[in-house]
């Protein structure tokens, strides 16, 4: 991670000529990012408006963040896809940005028809500078003082969600959840030396659960919980929260605050671990439902292959989760995973480096399960409580992996459901009513 | 028009480490606009993809400017009406103009997946400079030079069609049909010395027409026509081209060559006056179905406020048609014409201007009749007979406005079929069979 770009404003601590921000008119500013259903149809886009006029009139400067308006997103890649199921690349990026450009338009013309002077933002305007890795770009950049002046002249900005620009001023998109990480950066990109900065993400879901209660019934809401537990539960495949952003919130102190778009009440604050006060053994059992792993054999021969495998799917922006090898006297077997969707992008690269000689298999039907917590590293024994629960049911575990707050296990999918049950149970983490 | 802004290459002329376009490379440039029909579908953009890797592997060098699937655009302006019927602005542009982006960028995606290197463009990244009218913005200035280079490395350029930003960076849209105008002027950027430069406009028709063959079915293709004489036709209501896009060809010398997306065989050229070797007195019977007409009594008191009128309406980029005034004891009377499209925000601005005692009635049952040809400049005469012409078929005329090589006339919608089947017979247009 390298934000190290991420500008910072200087407001108040110069009067050059191009420096008008007024210091004082910048209270209250607050970075509010509404996913998909938020501005799913032209009813909720309405009432979106609506709301946000009176958080204006309740005293709010809100830079708002949107992202496509539901099912938009997924339109855009099922046309990619009907041409080339595994092309990646600018053209894709800019196909799929496509989809926020329509929705922060949409909610800009509902703000002015209110009488708000909002104005819809893409990422070249606003500077959001990314790598050049399509579909999973990273921010480096971002132009914090055109945002502030903006919001000091009465103006709502609409920042267009999930995109941004590489250096050669090509659209890039942010991966899944990008609009997340965008929202969250804009709040890096504009804190203010001395003043606390959040960052609302409006979601379909009230709060983050300490398991997805559609797996989980007895999950209960989380209030507070760390920057690393929500970064694990990120990597481990909750949907909740884009993983980067909870990394950029973590490393700018920026406050996250995950919350439901049709209620009014408070959702979970995402804060440093040293403001969550009652610190469970373990916060949460994630999972991904969705875990592919590829098999190869045999490896091909010679010392650098594997180094340029995983160098290569690297580059590519391919997140490749854990891996085993063995050696057998018929050749080198190795195993590795990847979420669902960075199939298409790992077989394309497979395709490029491997010859025929080898063979590949995909198995998509895998699950991998996870508790999070922090209060782990002061109590060890929580690994062999793990193992014990899944072997009581039952559940015959592939492969581990483990880190200083969690533990992970890939199993059958269709155990996914028995072993979350159980584990949430065994923690203590069911509600109690 | 001022397009003196418009760069212009000057390949071949200097050495310096900018300018490394090779000019040998640059024979066979062709700019090639293909309307909303040719990437209508999936389907219809593989095919695309296909003709273009035939037009490569015959040696052009296409740089191909797209308009959006066609009926997105419709749909796009149908979600923000929605919201506000009304609203022209920034973010109305930033709407319609995602259109374009979709469809370059899988029409860029088909290209790659035949090998071909491809590269989809955004008014932002080519520098297309507009004036801020939005929704018809005229374009001030286009980087050429960097579209060459590319087409000097291989690249094939796939230009959004349609839109440009303005000084602030905010897209612009250049009205219905701007892509034509995107082609043309992106024609004029790359123009080089000596070589005539010409750009091919895709659409689903095969030609132009000597009226529009639906309302007048003896309507002939026409082989070579003038700028001046296809001007008169775009300005009358011709849906055929942007007239936008031929006062670019005029000015910069730009063959436009209309022709069918779905046949071989050429269409229409339009080319300089002294190309066009017969030359009939009358080329064309054009139509305006669409004409409205504001009639405003009385006209609120001072002489600077029908000034004030024609200027408000002329900077937010209505153009008014034909004017008509008169006094009376009990007040001033004015009409005037817009077209359709024009009506939602003539009548915001009529708003904004206009006091409660004053009346303002729309009617938009109107047609515009035109006949067209620089053979009137030579022959006086024309004006009688078609006033005679349509005498003759009981149709009255309700305004009457002529230039050197046109007459129009508005009359009622219903007689617009009779109206324009007997000027295109009478003035021998008719084809032969």
């Amino acid at each position: 991670m390298n934000l190290s770009k991420l500008k910072q404003t200087n407001i108040g601590e110069s009067n050059t000529a191009g420096s008008v921000t007024d210091f004082r008119s910048l209270e209250n500013v607050i970075v509010k990012k509404y996913g998909g259903t938020s501005v799913g149809s032209i009813e909720r886009i309405e009432s979106l408006a609506d709301r946000l006029v009176r958080d204006i009139k309740g005293g709010q400067k809100p830079i708002v963040v949107a992202s496509a308006m539901s099912g938009e997103t997924n339109r855009l890649i099922g046309l990619a896809e009907q041409i080339d199921r595994d092309y990646r690349g600018p053209a894709y990026d800019m196909l799929i940005a496509s989809g926020e450009q329509v929705s922060i338009s949409l909610l800009a013309i509902a703000l002015k028809k209110r009488g708000i002077k909002a104005q819809p933002l893409l990422a070249y305007q606003l500077g959001i500078r990314t790598d050049s890795v399509h579909a999973k770009a990273r921010i480096k950049e971002i132009d914090g003082d055109f945002l502030l002046r903006l919001v000091s002249q009465g103006i709502v900005p609409i920042v267009a969600g999930f995109q941004g620009v590489d250096e050669e001023d090509n659209i890039t998109t942010l991966g899944r959840g990008g609009s997340d990480t965008t929202a969250v950066a804009l709040a890096a990109a504009i804190r203010q030396p001395g003043r606390p900065t959040s960052c609302e993400i409006f979601t379909d879901v009230p709060a983050v659960f300490t398991a997805d209660p559609r797996l989980v019934p007895k999950a209960r809401e989380i209030a507070r919980i760390s920057f690393d537990e929500m970064m694990e539960m990120a990597a481990l495949g909750s949907k909740i929260l884009h993983i980067r952003c909870v990394e950029i919130g973590a490393k700018y102190g920026i406050r996250i605050h995950v919350r439901s778009t049709f209620e009014e009440r408070e959702g979970t604050w995402i804060v440093p671990e040293g403001e969550v006060l009652e610190q469970a053994l373990v916060s949460s059992v994630t999972h991904d439902a969705n875990t592919a792993v590829f098999k190869l054999f045999p490896v091909p021969a010679g010392p650098g292959f594997l180094a340029e495998l995983f160098q290569t799917l690297a580059t590519r922006g391919v997140v490749v989760d854990i891996i085993t090898q063995s050696e057998a006297a018929e050749g080198q077997r190795i195993a590795f995973s990847v979420t669902k969707e960075d199939v298409p992008l790992t077989r394309q690269v497979l395709k490029e480096m491997i010859k025929s000689s080898t063979e590949v298999t995909l198995i998509e039907n895998m699950a991998k399960i996870s508790v999070v917590g922090v209060g782990m590293r002061n109590h060890p024994g929580v690994a062999a409580r793990f193992f014990q629960i899944l072997a009581r049911h039952n559940i015959p575990v592939h492969i581990v992996t483990t880190s200083e707050i969690k533990i992970s296990a890939v199993i059958d999918q269709n155990h996914l459901s028995t072993a979350a049950t159980a584990l949430h149970s065994e923690f203590s983490l069911d509600k109690t009513e």
